[in-house]
């Protein structure tokens, strides 16, 4: 699997809103998928999750965890990215999550406003592409 | 998250043509994650590949895997399923990857009918729903 950074055109396509899916390992060694909102922002993956969510823990006790992206239109497409979350911050005014749904085409974020919530930066060390992207 | 079985509607949506991403781990405990398609089989959950594939090594070494199934229509519909590979098999003469191709739409499986073929069946220990389908 190639290393960073992506293909311009592998980048262009996570820069759209499209449907992802995030891996997280538990600490017994279960993998757990999920579906997730995400931003392509200069190489790095932002999500954002409720701070209750059990992934956050995980993702702290061990950084690792897969994303695969797939093409809205034509979801043959697909992008796959393995790394680490660097960098995990609170999301104290909702800015970001505000940031994410309106990517998404949700206006604001529509969810709980009182729940707080918490935003994490994944650095690439691989990736993959499938379909219509080409490798490198 | 529920034990199986799965609700009746959450069994009907994965009785669809959906797309899904399916997670195994390496050895080294990183997630690897790719897209897939599969096949919603009697509680079971059947996925093909290329006998090339180092996802087949990572699931000989440690079979718990994880799969996440959006729905075709509305991706904030998903499904994710905790669980085991239980059972390989040479797909010998194609005929397990041409039933999936076929499910999906797709006619006869259009890759490669020299290279060998692989079917995995896995159990469910744990699934969650969001969006429209209900849990449990």
């Amino acid at each position: 699997m190639p290393r960073p950074p992506l293909s311009p055109q592998a980048s262009a396509m996570l820069a759209r809103p499209n449907p992802a899916v995030i891996t997280t390992v538990r600490p017994d060694g279960q993998p757990v998928s999920v579906a997730t909102w995400y931003l392509w922002e200069e190489g790095r993956v932002l999500v954002n999750m409720d701070e209750g969510r059990r992934r956050l823990d995980w993702i702290r006790s061990d950084p690792r965890v897969s994303l695969t992206i797939l093409d809205g239109e034509q979801w043959y497409t697909h992008v796959s990215l393995q790394g680490r979350v660097t960098e995990i911050r609170d999301d104290t005014d909702m800015a970001t999550i505000d940031r994410i749904a309106r990517h998404y085409g949700a206006g604001s974020f529509g969810g709980s406003r009182t729940r707080r919530r918490v935003s994490a930066w994944i650095e690439i060390d691989r990736w993959h592409a499938w379909g219509e992207i080409e490798n490198g």
